[in-house]
């Protein structure tokens, strides 16, 4: 048994942990582990967006000149690509990049061929829709937890390996105790703080940047039932999924009173679209502590919780795992072309007075 | 708003609480205020147990010899009667006493009356079984948690008070904080320690003794639909009261895989057994974490904590409650005389190996 955090990240803590020396957790749970050279990671969500059946071949050709350009020496270790249909009925396909170096994704960003696709006014004009939200934790602001051990997805593929088994899973509190950071910050953003809009304006189409807040916190939590033989498929069709369906659906159509800005439920695809056996859910949240009091509360949520506490031993090849991170403002870009008013960020951000209102 | 921990009970801490200083709990809870002077109180579960309705009229005779017992000049400020029949097929009827000062208790216990019934070989023969379970915590190890605000239940009867809007309640690790010894002591019994018999031998009969051990954690979770008007009955007695019955019944049989020493759903009781609409739950649990880790994870538990959070805000007349203490092994008192084996502490309570076995 060890702790989810890695031996370097371990520090005197001012914050004490919720569960006594000696608790034991229930089934056992794994955590990545990364080189300890890396000090901070960039997770790139690079979106496009389109209306209708009519758009789809243009909108999956944005897709894969994205997915071309990650093809490239500062490019991400890792990435996936997705699609989720958002509540105003918009097609969004989205590309998941991650890299060990925030500096390598800003030499990426920054590279002519990124740069100036994303510079260019071809992309205000026409039928698409297009987003970037990014945010680059530091090590000791990003947790995981697998309930698996091999071929981790997401943050996990670019660590270099897994822990043993975990102590700091189970009980109600653990998420953020598996963040190293919580050892002595709370990771609360200030009550004043809000998503503002910085540039453009929302209602109006075209570019719109947001400025987010410290510690606003992204939770990517996935399934994947690729391999899963009938018995697993089943229990996650059948038993799983109706009810994290419901559960996201809520927090996509009434996150904001709740504290959630953006929840999307996406489904990976291939390139050319096809759906596979695999689904995440990314959802941004003002602050941890939102996320653990909807999470810890929430009906449906409980409900998938204790069909997880259920099934956790007997698991085999049904994947389930999350990545939860907070970021500071200074290392969070929400960036919108074109995209409806609802997209991600945009949604829940003041758009300060003009100066002359 | 105002700390669940009274202000002379308020000291500095080693333990940090689990949610940052800004938490805002979801809607109002109160919790009782007790006169400074009280420092210590006694909760005592005084029973009678009986097989069969041949019995019942000598049992409910041995309940109003008891109760007439209480009106004494050392006797407890509060009382209630109850009637449960447990997993045995045992009736079963507790007087509850709160007693404002263990010595008062002490008085009362060994008063010629009390003293010479209890001892008596009268009550080794005959039909009845007689147990009594008594646990005195200090002020620093209970709390109590309303969510109304008149006429006090249980241990808050002995209280002069009640809280105004307390802060501690709405997330998972509340009850903790909420008893003031959280704030630098983990209430963690030693991992040696366990339930021992020390007189008698449970499986035969007559009088048995069982040794508690530091932090044994008490329970009582109430609802009172007495008063209650249709809508709220219904609420209660279609929605709450089954997945009650379902989750205490599961503690009442599967108790000691989860740490769960004895489990009791009673109901309220005139002095002739007619029952009134008012329950409460008695549970006795090997650690305050142990009940944590339950309630916390199980079905049935969470299923009602959902319900009570959607209706908390509007509720009127439908009264729910609990009080929670931890006691030192030396203020706890567990006495049988006649009771099947299975009853109270005896059921998990190791028999020492005999000197020649």
């Amino acid at each position: 048994m060890e702790s989810a955090i890695d031996s370097h990240l371990t520090c005197p803590r001012s914050i004490s942990r919720r569960v006594p020396d000696d608790y034991e957790p229930p089934f056992p749970m794994w955590v990545g582990r990364a080189d300890h050279r890396i000090q901070q990671v960039t997770m790139a969500y690079l979106g496009v967006q389109s209306s209708g059946a009519e758009h789809r071949t243009e909108a999956l050709a944005a897709v894969r000149q994205i997915a071309a350009s990650l093809e490239h020496a500062d490019g991400p270790a890792h990435h996936d690509i997705t699609h989720h249909t958002d509540n105003q009925g918009y097609d969004n396909f989205m590309i998941v990049g991650y890299w060990s170096d925030p500096s390598a994704f800003g030499r990426w960003m920054s590279s002519p061929d990124v740069d100036s696709w994303w510079s260019s006014t071809d992309r205000e004009t026409g039928p698409l829709g297009y987003f970037r939200e990014i945010v680059s934790p530091r090590v000791d602001q990003f947790e995981t937890l697998y309930a698996f051990q091999e071929q981790l997805p997401g943050v996990g593929a670019l660590m270099n390996g897994i822990s043993g088994d975990i102590n700091e899973h189970g009980y109600w509190g653990s998420m953020r105790e598996r963040i190293p950071l919580s050892q002595n910050d709370w990771m609360q953003p200030r009550r004043d703080e809000s998503l503002r809009v910085v540039h453009g304006d929302p209602a109006h189409g075209g570019r719109v940047v947001v400025a987010g807040h410290d510690n606003i916190a992204l939770i990517r939590s996935g399934q994947d039932w690729r391999e899963a033989g009938q018995a697993e498929r089943d229990l996650y069709l059948d038993e799983i999924q109706p009810t994290l369906q419901a559960g996201m659906d809520f927090l996509r159509d009434n996150g904001a009173d709740v504290g959630c800005y953006s929840n999307r439920l996406v489904q990976n695809i291939d390139l050319d679209g096809n759906p596979v056996d695999e689904t995440y859910n990314i959802g941004h949240w003002r602050s941890l502590e939102k996320l653990e009091r909807w999470a810890e509360s929430h009906p449906t949520h409980l409900r998938i919780f204790t069909t997880f506490f259920k099934v956790a031993t007997d698991l085999d090849k049904l994947r389930l795992y999350h990545e939860v991170s907070v970021a500071d403002g200074a290392s969070q870009l929400f960036e919108y072309i074109n995209c409806h008013p609802a997209t991600g960020m945009m949604r829940d951000a003041v758009v300060a007075a003009t100066v002359d209102a």
